[in-house]
């Protein structure tokens, strides 16, 4: 078996016209995979350029992170979108980050949805369908970054390559999954306590819940990820990088995480 | 020399959600080439994906047509943007087009900006600039849609096809070039009046000015534009086809207008 | 007891920009109430001064109609929003309607919530809640549009005049409600049956349901709302006048069928 | 003839949904006026209930600082606009804020167009009727915060009350006009400095201009601004009431320095 290896993603590209969200260059020097908001819940053309020139500069894969078209609420909100709707904005999206994406020469690796359209993905079946057949029309071998539930199952049974996500700064429960982000202490803010879980999840699966016990995850983890608006991130992606490495574990690209698991 | 021809190209795509401009439908057996909204200055996700869709059912060019981010305004307010912002602007929404064209296996064949971003590109050069960059940086092989001017010579400039387009329902200057929209009468109506002027300018490239003077264009004529907003453009668009039919000239898409010019 | 007496109320100002919906000059020589958009899910300052200036030469008296922030989905899609959220939103746009009005020397009689934050002011006690919590920051006199449910609750709670509406152009079921405007059928286009239906409930309180059982409406009926984006509503709104007139039923402003009840 | 005094006026409430701009809470405590940003340039309904709240709380007389609808510009972006859609703009946000302000009993005193509307306000006739007549409209008792200019000529002719305004960190030219921000050192940041023109233009209206030389500037000032989004505006609010402490000069409201004008 080969060793033990794990992508970082990170958040970015969120800052909108004169509004600043997030350090990006200075995470940008941390995480191997970038999701890259795309002007629904945040991001402007100029700042999706700019991500993207500098995502191909450090060597960082780009995803697009679509989002509800709703920027005043950051995309945190449903909206009682049709799957239609679901379908066309999320296509829309893409195609607006592939052109910054394909003039700065790269390429679009995976695929993020931001907020609460990640979140509807998972639980719900027609938001799952509806992001799905996006990327299919887009490009069937984007990377489809996943937790457990409806968006894994489409993107699986439509072959779509997969990756499942770890929330580095979030507590989970018991059942493996995220708790709700509206819950206190659902945000994880100790930069050591926050690595040394991620090492541990990385390595053997188990996480410990916020009722204390040690639990299975229930599923592999290709990436880990980093929210830019977390106001320690920096501290916590530092402190990951250095505990990543003491254990041993490779820090690559979500693309060559998929290719030694399916090596292995 | 082979037999004269022309593209008919009219804006389609600009309705935005609960709310219908244009006879799309119906526009779509006329014309040979499409300027589709981007979403800008009108047009959303699900009215891109329709018009694409019926674009190739009807085997009509597809365009893109992106506008400054001004909705309410409908493009046609210039907005004291800086190269970069409309450049970068250009770019989202060329890419945003694209991503429905390839998901219905079309391609984008040209762009032609919108309203007062049209406008400007062709009387100011850092307009010119930033389109033609744009425009380059996604396909250098999009013919550009021009009017005598900016945009015309960046275009050239660059190794751009051009192609020229005559505004079929507007009054013309002595100087051949259309008049200010604002002014009373620049907005013909007549479809007759239209069709023959449209006819006799594709032949002889001489039209009637507003003073009543025959004068001479000043540029080829390698397609004709319809406003869809144009309450009369059905009348004038059967009209127009009617003409050309008798007078011999063969309506065709404008990539093939260009290659008879080339080739003879 | 007095001679009955009804309003008449119709959604207007939703066009936006260059885009129009509904014949509201026609309109508002029909309905004695109106419900103007804010400029959330349509209208535009110029559209809403416009719609207030004409108001005003009808005699029609004037509402508030806050809608989600939402323009793509015109205000029919909910957006998970919170109780401040709701709040601000409906007290933003109250002010915004508020300076047009009494820039023509009007007052703001009413507030009626558009679309889908109607339904959930009906339904929902947050939303409820967050409305009328608005409108008395606003003016505690507003009377308050409403259908059985939360927002008929929480106006009464607080003291606010209420007024109950029966949507002309809707079906009914069992139960007194109108069904969901997604089932077909729910939307009727027949203007004589629509008249009668409508003369009917205002003088004996019964409705023919979907299933065609006569049922009680279960509550008065103060104004009937038409839809100015409901293709027959010209038609409708005449033959309803016709039959008000020769049912004997005055049509009034909704101050004064309030003022008639009170004083019976 | 009383003592000197003069107001401080800050620009606030420009955060966005989850964007953050400028530490109001902070400036609160220094400044005597604030420009309430109104939604359109910047500003949300929850940070205009929030600002207006603080500056209640702080005894901040609240002005309105509408400006483009341009989110993605920041308002610093002329819009082609014509003198309707200016007026109807800002009357809706000067509708807006109030509500906001009623709601918490306080007042509306003054306007203050922002960022490009601003500069239009004073250079362009039609820019400085459209504001005005959406003022007047709204309450001919409003003080309008100038520069020399159209827009103190429009308010003085309608016999609005005006206050002539120093841009404490910026840059004059030799005539006594601000120089444009696009130029290089155009905004100042160093606090002591800043502090020390005020105090010196606020008692004897000399300033010195980018040529070095000492020039009158021409009109009194009443009211000094710092611009929250100055990196450097804490020290320099700091420096600024030091200074003014030290020189005998009251820091007091807008509505209090034209009284004691007036009186004397």
């Amino acid at each position: 078996m080969s060793a033990k290896c794990v992508a970082i993603v990170g958040d970015l590209g969120e800052s909108f016209g004169n509004y600043r969200i997030g350090d990006d260059e200075a995470l940008l020097g941390r995480v191997t995979m970038a999701n890259v908001a795309c002007g629904f819940h945040g991001g402007d053309p100029r700042v999706m350029d700019q991500t993207v020139k500098s995502c191909i500069a450090h060597g960082v894969e780009i995803g697009a992170h679509p989002g509800y078209p709703d920027l005043v609420g950051f995309g945190r909100r449903a909206i009682e979108a049709s799957e239609e709707e679901i379908r066309t904005d999320v296509l829309y999206q893409l195609g607006a980050l592939s052109a910054f994406v394909n003039a700065h020469k790269g390429k679009i690796s995976h695929i993020a949805p931001h907020g609460r359209m990640g979140s509807m993905a998972t639980s719900d079946l027609m938001h799952a369908r509806a992001v799905i057949n996006a990327a299919l029309a887009f490009d069937p071998s984007l990377v489809v970054i996943c937790q457990r539930g409806h968006l894994e199952e489409e993107a699986q049974k439509n072959g779509m390559p997969v990756a499942m996500v770890f929330l580095g700064d979030r507590a989970y429960g018991d059942d493996g999954l995220p708790v709700s982000r509206t819950l206190p202490g659902s945000l994880l803010h100790d930069s050591d306590e926050i690595a040394e879980r991620c090492v541990r999840v990385v390595k053997d699966g188990m996480i410990r819940s916020v009722t204390g016990k040690i639990v299975p995850l229930g599923h592999d983890v290709d990436t880990v990820l980093l929210h830019g608006d977390n106001s320690s991130v920096m501290p916590i992606s530092e402190a990951l990088c250095l505990a990543l490495a003491e254990a041993g574990i490779q820090k690559v690209g979500v693309r060559e995480v998929l290719a030694r698991k399916s090596a292995s």
